[in-house]
């Protein structure tokens, strides 16, 4: 079935059941950024395969709602697919509400599946549209009738982490849940993200592609802890530990009937960003229900000294293979051989060989030239450039190892530098520095952050669509919360031991694309009369390429910034190599 | 009554009724933010007259919570009262609510009168407290019972003002907010904001110190506009100004039946953050609720061109008056005759001198040594600091003007400057600097501003505990919303046409304070392949003091902005000044 014949199929359907506008979210039952095949439900309705986007579609207008990062591919991949590319002005807001509010007749019903809308969306859309009179549905699910061959959920194995990697053992871990929510009176707690579920429980596995996590829920209260499983994923050893944690294994599909069976007057926390509605819904009526985050989510942001001290190594071996591959590139670029896929496949293949390597992060994303230029793109058969020495790369791209995550962008040029792109990378590589360098008092939020790495960038009239940063997981998702550096008012306080990625930007369509991205760890300095003062510590070792730079840019702190770190990582790095690597990083790293 | 035993009364009272905890916040049926002597309930139960903070009270504790500015004012305050001080960590957050989720009983009895809550600060209450089990009631008012001769609501004339000033007219503000009422489908629509009832029907009065509104409340409809206002309030030619724009006058007390009786099936449009919790409740059910920001609080925010040029003028008088007063201070400073009180009366004499002058718009600040370091000090008779030759000493002041509302700091020595003093003056200056020089994005909130302005104060590991600006009112409040400068998550976009302040500061407990305060304007510069760029349009006048200058803290660019500002100020002020002010101002202004 083509795209446009599914949505003729869905529009019959709503017309059908008297559904005037029917809302498709990416997402799944746990909420994940990262989806399995599963639950690609936009992908399959309309074309578009990027991480972030909602559909809303009505019997005259078919939209995707998504951010500048994907204004290029969306625009591509919808094409004859009936649905028209409506661009967000602010990066994963729920726009399509205030669209729906105006341009549908006076009390339309409104209707999505509430598997894949977490709670917090679906209250917005309640309470945007039903006080205005329209009728929300939040238990329409309109793809399952008409996708042929939907895939099933995946059933990878799955298995435990050790204490002397995760640094605090799972039994440590529920006590710290219980602790809190007795601070919130609640007897009953659902964790239904992912990474959260993993971190409490120290399990990791592959269910979704570049993300470690186990397709699961559990249910904990002060006496017991239900894990709700697929049979058989966990190995003996994971099974062994969870049974010593007095964890109760049960099926994943239990999750519903104990979750409807909670009785009468008990009181039960649950995270509205990271719970889905369906399952909301089937708290009984009499049930109190106390929305927070989850304990566990910010708990796992907290990387504990453990956590970190692997971090740093697997930045080292991280590292190693980032100056292998930029080496080999240099060397190889002129043999005209090499595209922006196969230098993918030997990066992965480098990494491959470091101790403790799982998998990549995310799909390496290689842009030569105006490819560049796609913050989020990823090289296809018809797509594949051909490296030639002329023109800026860009490679952004991470690791899955047991000791850590990882997660990086470095631009070169491949040969016949401009002006421009010497001024254009000086001018992301400063917005890098200042960030790096920010000075900050103790409950500084990420938005403040997000604005102190795009003032120099934006007293040039320059700017990029995407935000700063994103949290980092330890041997988790690229992508973790509850934190996050961009414009939005995401009122989370950075905290001592959190992981984020700082990573500005500048994109020229038909051009060039500049990032250059390194993770950070935020931390205690000094406590004086006006308060106490963090900083960050760079985590990420890979040279950062001085040929690029444009000095007149820069003021000297800048510089001083950049030599320095440039010499650490040669001092951490170096080590680990072989003569010839080390003379190469030696010359990459000299001060300027 | 001693505040000790107003709070034994309360408490007596709490046992009566079964109240386990009573909340006084700190505003009015208005929620405004400075309060009629009537609702003045914090400062007549426990001593602190701050114009910001909670008290709660139970049997075993009773506590102000106040924000870093006023930490010396409210431990002195607070003395022999049986209230204590707590310490807010975020400015104007309800962390009392948290404290009481923590140390009540179970099942606990939480009350509040919800004539001095927004339904917000209800909602906050409720929703945190009512899920773990606690009753809340916000219907209890226990200081009627025990206040003895509570003064009674002003009575203060009020009058209009002319479209030459205010560049719309009445029916036109109408014609906007019924349009905005469409959109968001409410035929209903309540504003109690005094400041958006002023702006929206174009009347001032002077109901409130150095705040010219007038207390009432408006009911709009597609139809009709009531205006609930004390009887005989309005003079002739206001009352014949609203006549011919179809505004219905009604008693002041009419609104709450008014409100009872909006039928069902209808819709009203109500501001969560600025209608209280007493009137809200009074919708009757089956009346849908929308809860949005008021629009006439957005439309207020964004002056118009008439009112930019008018309070550009102003700016010019208001900086005369300052030159006047400055000149004057540093020749009289030696006499010993000049106090922190004479010098306040002297500079409201010189603004009282210049066209437009209706008030000043807030109680002059004129700390003097370490009087400055309390960001809301107002001189007493009994604190009263006698001026020498040493010293910074700093001012904080404003003018009501016909045609705009200033507000502005400047900090000087007096003599013997120290080190400390010129390096804590020139990072302030920077950040004044950095904060007015700052280039941005549309739809950048004003928590990125606060960031980008504190930067490279944060830098030296100093901080100031307040935000960096508030919005400005055109002849209304000199605090207005829904902007505001700071480190909160408040989700408003700087739009052209805002007016805010932006002031930094450095306060060391014992010695000095330092703000340094200017107005400025948000407008549209380039638009570019990267977005719509803004900056900020600075429009208070008055001379920057560079003898305190440390210049090795400033990059040139600090510098250049420094001296183009004051060459601005003596371009736009010395036409207005006698030769000899002209030649003082002139030796003030030069370049360094």
């Amino acid at each position: 079935m083509k795209h446009i014949e599914k949505l003729a199929a869905l529009r019959l359907l709503m017309k059908k059941e008297g559904i005037d506008a029917y809302i498709i979210p990416s997402s799944d039952p746990h909420i994940s950024e990262y989806l399995p095949e599963h639950y690609q439900c936009i992908s399959w309705t309309s074309g578009f395969t990027g991480s972030a986007g909602t559909l809303a579609i009505t019997q005259d207008f078919a939209g995707l709602w998504t951010d500048s990062r994907y204004f290029v591919q969306a625009n591509q991949q919808l094409q004859n697919s009936g649905f028209e590319l409506v661009k967000l002005v602010v990066q994963h807001a729920p726009e399509y509400i205030q669209w729906l509010a105006q341009n549908l007749k006076d009390e339309a019903t409104v209707a999505f599946d509430g598997n894949l809308a977490s709670l917090l969306v679906a209250q917005q859309i309640k309470n945007t549209l039903e006080p205005i009179g329209f009728k929300v549905n939040g238990h329409v699910d309109l793809l399952t009738p008409i996708w042929e061959n939907r895939p099933s959920l995946p059933i990878a194995p799955a298995y435990a982490l050790p204490t002397e990697v995760t640094g605090k053992s799972t039994e440590e871990k529920i006590a710290d849940v219980r602790s809190e929510m007795k601070k919130l009176r609640t007897g009953y707690h659902l964790i239904s993200s992912l990474d959260d579920l993993a971190w409490f429980l120290n399990i990791r596995g592959t269910d979704v592609k570049c993300n470690p996590v186990v397709l699961g829920f559990a249910l904990v209260t002060p006496e017991t802890v239900n894990l709700y499983i697929a049979p058989g994923k966990l190995d003996q050893n994971a099974l062994d530990g969870l049974t010593k944690a007095q964890v109760t294994i049960k099926s994943y599909t239990d999750v519903t009937g104990d979750i409807a069976a909670i009785p009468t007057g008990a009181r039960i926390l649950i995270d509205p960003k990271r719970t889905c509605f369906a399952l909301y819904d089937l708290i009984p009526e009499g049930v109190q229900i106390v929305e927070s985050l989850n304990p566990s989510n910010l708990m796992k942001a907290l990387k504990n000294e453990v956590e970190l001290a692997h971090t740093r190594n697997a930045m080292i071996n991280d590292g190693v293979a980032l100056t292998q591959f930029f080496k080999w590139l240099e060397e190889n670029v002129a043999t005209g051989a090499l595209t922006e896929m196969s230098i993918a496949d030997k990066l992965q293949g480098l990494r491959a060989q470091q101790p403790g390597f799982k998998d990549i992060s995310f799909d390496t994303i290689a842009g030569y030239k105006d490819h560049g230029a796609l913050p989020h793109y990823k090289a296809e058969p018809d797509s594949n450039y051909t490296l030639k020495p002329e023109g800026l790369l860009l490679v952004d791209s991470g690791g899955q190892y047991i000791t850590g995550t990882t997660d990086i962008t470095r631009v070169i040029s491949l040969g016949q530098l401009t002006q421009e792109e010497k001024d254009d990378y000086t001018i992301v590589l400063k917005g890098t520095i200042e960030g790096s360098q920010a000075v900050f008092t103790a409950g500084t939020r990420g938005y403040q952050i997000d604005a102190i790495t795009r003032r120099s960038i934006w007293a040039t009239k320059r700017n990029y669509g995407h935000g700063t940063g994103h949290g980092v997981g330890f041997f988790l998702n690229v992508h973790e919360g509850p934190h996050v550096f961009n414009g939005t008012a995401t009122d989370i306080a950075i905290l001592p031991g959190m992981i984020t990625s700082i990573e500005p930007g500048l994109y020229r369509e038909g051009k060039h694309g500049i990032r250059i991205e390194n993770l950070v760890a935020a931390k205690n300095i000094d406590e004086n009369q006006f308060g106490q003062f963090m900083d960050f510590e760079t985590l990420t070792l890979c040279y950062i390429d001085t040929s690029l730079v444009e000095k007149s840019w820069l003021h000297q702190e800048h510089i001083d910034w950049l030599n320095a770190y440039n010499a650490m990582v040669y001092e951490r790095i170096s080590p680990k190599l072989d003569q010839e690597h080390q003379a190469w990083l030696k010359e990459k790293t000299k001060a300027i």
